[in-house]
């Protein structure tokens, strides 16, 4: 059988769906997370943060919280050794610890370690620091005006026109063909301009570690992260130190969305430990959490599409603004990418903006930049459904991007689903359903790359036959259960013969951050690979066994068997059978594979939902939800549709009530869960997950990726959904109730 | 350059003295044992140990201790699985919890796990045991007697001859040529009795784990071992788990010597954690240690040994009989094979014979079965060196095996280095060094196989070039050191750009025991493929870059260098600027190596010391001691001298003082460092140890490991220097006091 056809494989495992293997653990408590982890003579750390959003620092006098006793060590952005660092990397040490300027409100300034928890917050209250307050901007709008005040001078790149201010640092362009003439072509052209506020991602668990720092300059770090080997590497470089003398565990993860793709203040714990000389360990408060650790951009877009009668999209352009916080990194060259990707258009072009503002330094955030996108883009599709009176998803049909098509960011798309989950959302019931008043249903379509990127996988044959798996990824989303699956699948075992650990740094090598929507697809190709590895060595052991040439010797089922002239020679000799005489063949077998992933599947989804709007409070109910989206292949279908899920939820969450609430002084207000408000279950109906299967390319089993994708479309389904039902088209995000009410008294 | 032409490699790390990485962080208290890892949830475990040295128990009553709050779990043997194992493994399980009967003093008979460490041990105050207390033996010649208590029934093999109790479960036979022949051309025969007691590792940390088993049936175990693989398959077999379900973590070690290669509570802790749910922390007391925990052998040996007048040895025979405890499984054939192994004899017989008595099981203790055998063997040759007035130096180099000797236990020797030690001895100002009065001289050889087996290594290039290596064998004598050492030997790197982990046994394949002094060897042997699988792919990447065939590239100091008819077209590339365009020439870099390594060094050793006895009280004071040994290849000079001065400190506590006392109920009396009396400071000389250096044909660098050979030769040799110092034969350790003043009164 030739294995890489898709096509042409039976599986036994993949999309079958098993008991997560680390569930009851999660539940029972028994799981490691970030602040579970404690080491002999450890202390506590804690970190002093800015009042003010935007300050210089004119001095800070530790020495009182340096003088109580158990305090073990005080530091400030002093003690960090002077390094001719990256402008990227300079960034995220100023991050952890301000230099000159506190940036935001909540910017560390100081840190203590000491002995207990709360002698450490007693320290931090005796440390005096001296500001000198400056004008501070927090709107991305304002921000790019030419008197606001700068956050950082000189960091504009050449791509920025003239006429803004110093905070945009660049600007990204992307498209083909002359939009102008396009929209000549169009029988009704709508621009429109839309905002979005910063979301978090909400993550359950704040972040947390335990640094350890040894006095030979080799340390180890056990971080609640999505890339262990992303934090040694930058920590590392940030602090001075080799990246092979800092070794880093990662614990369980209680959630990341992206948010814990970046350092916040790991090089803080790791200093608080040179300096005190102790293991120190370092857990956030939620209140840190939201003002010290990075939301997603807030957004300002303007979109313009021209469309004709029979629905045919002429044109297209779009302008999206993405503040950063107080770094430049914004992902609004993404939002240039993805906001026209679903379509196959001959006149497109977009740019994107990366704005910085006094706001803790914006992070990655499921498919950042592309969610505020297709909310733009995609709200203007159903405006113009609407005044044209066009089936929105026979629209979107018609103008839908399909193998063969040149994307709106450039590359031609190989085979891609998005006309699959168009057609799929057509003959689902929910589409006829019927609708009550002040009901609407909206639809939209999204887009994500998805990735591949560096990934290291060891497979080892116990002896006992059973199988260690070895990867570097933290499990975010299920890829333990996965790589399993995969590994099980290749092998022809059960899957309960195989267990699959992640990694530290010093045992595995280099893994990529679990981002990108990347696990499933790169580690995964890792999996088959390092199995496929340990099977040519299997093969090889039976074949020194039987006396025979490795060559004459297939794979089937778990079995090495003599083929070719050998064929039913010797009875199949299982992988059981050949790690009992492993020893004697040559010594334990072990498969690996190191690889640069490529051939990542782009990932199209459409979602459909249905709202109730109160038109006298404003308040909308989410009443039916389903999402379509192409998942390539769905190893485990159950984690597949948690993401589709999960990604949908977070999308209402955006859509309707979650923002980011400042006073005039540029302080968060609402820095905890009871005021920023994030979905809960009885917000929410049940999400109805339909997975399609358009298989990648790219991969052995046909995987692209999934946890990306899903967030994309849920902020204009929804807006769509609650315009139609409201009778009035809504262009900022949160659609919070008073903003519903007064759009609608507005009429 | 050949590079494994030891003899032609000039070594730019290896050979030299650097900190050892680990030193600071164990003397600081910061390096976490075995006791030191906690978990959330944690309860505490604690085992109710029989004070019987035979019993059948009749019942055991948990339901007070079930009953009390806070007790989490109480077990017994019933709630083991009945599994059909054979006999090894059902022995470690009757060992961790008895069966039908206690079979010494310390035998655990139950176990609890509690909310704290005090209720747990009130839990097992709570636990009524009905005891009908059996007839015992602990003396191993007593155990042998036809009327003898039997430990075991049915445990006897086919080669035991008749007339013996079932006790002795084995004999093995060893030798060639015709022993009655050979005593005839002697001028001299002697024939002696000896006797050693069993004696402790005496390492400084107790044996310790916290055991983690999930609802799922995997399970998470951080142990103090020397070989947590083999925790892992044998924990895993008499639990009735995969193996691969088990992920085991060795913490840091405080000593092993051999009593840290066996299984003594971590199927209790599994065991409870299964039963309670929870993690499960087990830490033994120092009584336990003692009680439960296996010391080596206590043995009875007979040795015949002719000679000339002029020192040549005619024939040798030799009786080895050794207690292994309550279950079978002493090293009395590693006795009858090393005995005589130094020497090149005509005519040699030795039987071996393995013996049960009612003691915790037998441990292996560094070189396990060879140091009581030594001193026997050199007992008698010194005294016939005395009677025939002979110098004790030149007469072993005239009977020493040397390379083409056929071997007393059968194979004949490559190159070996037992030659060099007697030359460098007698070259050696010591030997020359006047003596006092009341003060002997005395000399004996040692010898040790060493040892290779299953070894598996990862070693990975780090994005900045820094080189990360994952071995799996405990450190317990510098190891991570040497790794790191011939790894940056081989890739031609600074030392301190190599960190070594040990990492778990689900990230990194099978590797077996750190015992054998196999490590230094095996895992140095796996390092260095390990690293010149890395070279090979580094060459690839250069190539790929210059755009040449891998064939025409070279690795010299670190750096890819174009070669052939490329020589000089491109300038060196160094490891960090091949590891800088890993991601984009395929991706990470890692050399893999797993291998059962053969091709181990056997190694001898000659130690020399001076004591002196006071005739009044016994004592003896330990004057001048130096060790001449061959290493092979020192890799780290330091720790080779720390092992040699280490195996002699503890052969002379052996020697002297420490043995294992009992009452006449069984019960041991002794068991603490208060009574038991090993070596400290004050009782020793400064140890001078003598590198050697004859190079195993086997190991690239010539290693040939060294942690064993160190502790064979001491118990003789001190025998034979307080035997010329008191003017009369010592037939039985220890040495203590009262024994040697009933000598000299006796005299």
């Amino acid at each position: 059988m030739p294995k890489d056809e898709y096509q042409s494989r039976a599986f036994n495992i993949v999309g079958t769906r098993p008991i997560r293997p680390d569930g009851i653990d999660k539940v029972t408590g028994k799981a490691r997370y970030g602040a579970d982890m404690t080491a002999p003579g450890m202390l506590w750390g804690a970190i002093l943060r800015s009042p003010h959003a935007h300050a210089r620092i004119k001095s800070i006098d530790t020495s009182e919280a340096e003088a109580m006793k158990g305090v073990k060590a005080v530091i400030t952005r002093a003690d960090f050794p002077k390094l001719d660092l990256d402008p990227g990397m300079a960034d995220i040490l100023d991050n952890s610890m301000a230099g000159e300027k506190a940036l935001y409100d909540g910017h560390a300034v100081a840190a203590v370690a000491a002995s207990s928890k709360s002698l450490a917050y007693a320290a931090l209250d005796a440390i005096k620091v001296e500001y000198e307050v400056l004008p501070h901007v927090v709107d991305v709008d304002l921000a790019m005006k030419p008197d606001a005040p700068v956050i950082h001078a000189a960091r504009q790149d050449e791509t920025v026109p003239e006429g803004l201010s110093e905070n945009v640092t660049s600007r990204s362009q992307y498209g083909h063909g002359d939009p102008e003439e396009g929209f000549k072509k169009a029988d009704l052209v709508i621009e429109r301009h839309f905002t979005t506020a910063a979301t978090h991602q909400g993550y359950i668990e704040p972040n947390a570690c335990l640094a350890q720092m040894g006095a030979d300059g080799q340390g180890d770090l056990f971080v609640c992260t999505q890339g262990h080997y992303m934090v040694r590497d930058t920590c590392a470089e940030i602090l001075g130190l080799e990246a092979g003398k800092l070794r880093v565990t990662a614990s369980e993860i209680g959630g990341g969305f992206g948010g814990k793709t970046h350092i916040w203040m790991e090089p803080v714990a790791l200093m608080l430990s040179m300096k005190s000389g102790k293991p120190v360990k370092l857990v956030l408060t939620r209140d840190e959490v939201f003002r010290a650790t990075g939301p997603t951009s807030s957004s300002s877009t303007d979109i313009k599409i021209g469309m004709t009668k029979d629905g045919k999209i002429t044109a297209a352009t779009g302008t999206f603004r993405l503040q950063s916080g107080a770094y430049p990194g914004a992902t609004a060259f993404l939002s240039a990418m993805c906001g026209f990707a679903p379509y196959d258009l001959e006149h497109v072009r977009t740019e994107g903006l990366e704005v910085m503002t006094n706001r803790p330094k914006a992070a990655a955030y499921r498919a950042p930049g592309s969610p505020m996108a297709a909310y733009a883009v995609e709200s203007v599709i159903d405006e113009l459904c609407q005044k044209l009176d066009l089936d929105p998803l026979e629209t979107r049909l018609k103008n839908a991007a399909r193998e063969g098509t040149k994307s709106a960011y450039g590359p031609t798309y190989p085979a891609i689903g998005l006309e699959a989950t168009l057609k799929a959302a057509q003959e689902h019931p929910h589409w006829t359903a019927p609708l009550g008043e002040n009901q609407g249903r909206g639809v939209a379509c999204g887009f994500w790359f998805n990735f591949g990127g560096n990934t290291s996988v060891n497979l080892m044959v116990n002896p006992d036959g059973t199988v260690s798996l070895s990867e570097g990824n933290p499990d975010i989303g299920g890829s333990r259960a996965s790589m399993s699956m995969m590994a099980a699948e290749e092998l022809g075992i059960p899957l309960d013969q195989v267990r699959c650990v992640i990694s530290d740094t010093g045992s595995l090598g280099l893994n990529d951050v679990t981002d990108g929507s990347r696990v499933t697809f790169a580690v995964g190709l890792a999996t088959i690979k390092a199995a496929r590895h340990a099977i040519e060595i299997m093969k090889t052991r039976a074949a020194m066994k039987w006396g025979i040439e490795p060559e004459a010797v297939d794979w089937v089922d778990g079995a090495a068997v003599p083929a070719g002239p050998n064929a039913g020679k010797f009875p199949p000799m299982s992988i059981k059978e050949i790690a009992a005489i492993a020893a004697n063949t040559g010594g334990p077998i072990a498969g690996h594979c190191e690889a640069n992933a490529e051939g990542a599947g782009v990932s199209f989804a459409t979602h459909m939902v249905d709202t109730e709007v109160d038109p006298e409070t404003g308040a909308v109910k989410v009443l039916r939800y389903t999402v379509f989206q192409d998942a390539g292949k769905a190893i485990h279908p159950d984690y597949v549709e948690g993401q589709f899920q999960g990604g949908a939820a977070q999308g209402i969450g955006w859509a309707l009530n979650e923002e980011y609430i400042h006073d005039e002084d540029g302080r968060l207000l609402n820095a905890g869960f009871l005021d920023y408000r994030i979905p809960v279950a009885s917000d929410l109906p049940m999400i109805e997950p339909v997975i399609l299967e358009i298989p990648n390319p790219g991969h052995p089993y046909g995987v692209r990726g999934v946890g990306e994708t899903s967030i994309v479309p849920p902020l204009a389904a929804i807006a769509n959904s609650v315009s139609r039902g409201a009778g009035v088209r809504l262009t900022s995000l949160p659609m919070s109730p008073p903003k519903i009410r007064a759009a609608v008294k507005a009429g």
